[in-house]
């Protein structure tokens, strides 16, 4: 019998994989990892993560946990894991937890960043993980609209369709703007959850505004209305990045 | 005929392409450009770079020129070739140069840097473009190796074989090491020509110093006895950048 519960907080670059979650024909972060933890516990483990990644997304700090009976040592399962997944998962942390922690249930507030390069140049070396967006953007513009976004608010206007009925009700704690001088605009967005595509219809939408593509007063209608058709584009998944989960 | 001069200045990442030098039967960096260069002014061309680079090896300044007839503006030449080109080649600049400009012969120094990632823990996202040396190196150890490099030396000690018996001394105009305190050790080069695999073998011996593998009294005895044999290790390609090349 499981008696025992492990946490696994990994980073990975999603470019290669069709998201999180274990799919029939399509290599998977999940199906990755749990095949792994099979070859070195010689059972089957079924992992539950904070959430699904979307193809593409990367994680910095994405948590998991699964039951098992075995006796080895998380830190053995750690260096294990990293020694037999490939060298685009990295395995920081496996550590015991109680048996009714649940990375899914228990998570408190998640941490998004969305990393844009705004030159006319690409970053050649970064380009995996950036959206390189050469036209100049507003700062300025972009952030008095990010400030209407925080709070509690219905985010239906954001949300992805294909994502079910359940409650469209988040809280945002944060929702920032850097703009570095060398061409990074980097977004960040601390909330409660996140519904499907939330963040990238959020900054895609953003990025209209940055360009002077919408104007203000039509951003600040989007949320109001409830509805996906007011929003704007959807920012390409290789800019996003699963900061950190919090219990 | 041919009356005009283009010299490109173009960045790369090299981990897909075998190097830059045109070869049957393997992608390399000058077919791939030299076939959208065909595609653009609709006769063959032939680039001639300031050198090759090796399989894996990156550049940010590789310099390369082409003699045409072609009335094409250099500047919609490299608009044309950056809209044809992978995404992993930017032509950096396209310009005029005198019809007797040659991006070898006329090359007078050259410019490497070489990157070192040295903490425990891999970096998920720059790890095609640092070598992950996790063991602590010695930054101070390597650098006073290092201004035994510096200078006119026969440096067959760090060549490579298979590279012809061609002069082999060069001379070392710097030879610098910078260790920032977040991990990243990374070399610097600037000489005025290079044997074959030389950057490589150099940071590879020097990374024995640093791990104390190799005493100093060993290393200093590697460049006199002008054998490779007494050289350490080949750094791996994929940390290794050509920087600049000067005319």
């Amino acid at each position: 019998m499981a008696d025992k519960n492990i946490r696994l907080t990994l980073s990975y670059d999603g470019t290669r994989y069709h998201g999180w979650q274990r799919q029939k024909n399509a290599m998977t972060l999940q199906a990755t990892i749990e095949d792994k933890l099979k070859l070195m516990l010689e059972t089957p483990v079924t992992l539950i993560s904070s959430g699904r990644t979307d193809a593409g997304v990367h994680a910095l700090g994405q948590v998991c946990h699964f039951l098992t009976s075995s006796t080895l040592d998380p830190e053995v399962i750690e260096r294990g894991l990293n020694a037999l997944l490939p060298d685009d998962v990295v395995i920081v942390r496996a550590e015991y937890v109680p048996l009714d922690f649940h990375a899914r249930y228990d998570a408190k507030r998640k941490t998004y960043e969305y990393r844009i390069w705004n030159r006319k140049e690409p970053d050649l070396f970064r380009r995996a993980f950036l959206w390189h967006v050469p036209v100049p953007l507003s700062v300025e513009r972009m952030g008095q609209c990010l400030t209407l976004l925080k709070g509690t608010h219905d985010f239906s206007s954001f949300r992805s369709s294909g994502s079910g009925n359940h409650d469209p009700v988040r809280t945002l704690f944060s929702a920032d703007i850097h703009g570095a001088s060398g061409g990074e605009i980097f977004f960040t967005f601390e909330g409660n959850g996140f519904l499907r595509h939330m963040v990238r219809n959020m900054v895609g939408t953003l990025v209209q505004v940055g360009l002077n593509k919408m104007d203000m007063d039509t951003f600040a209608a989007i949320l109001p209305a409830k509805n996906r058709q007011k929003a704007g584009m959807k920012a390409p998944a290789k800019g996003l990045f699963l900061v950190r989960v919090a219990y």
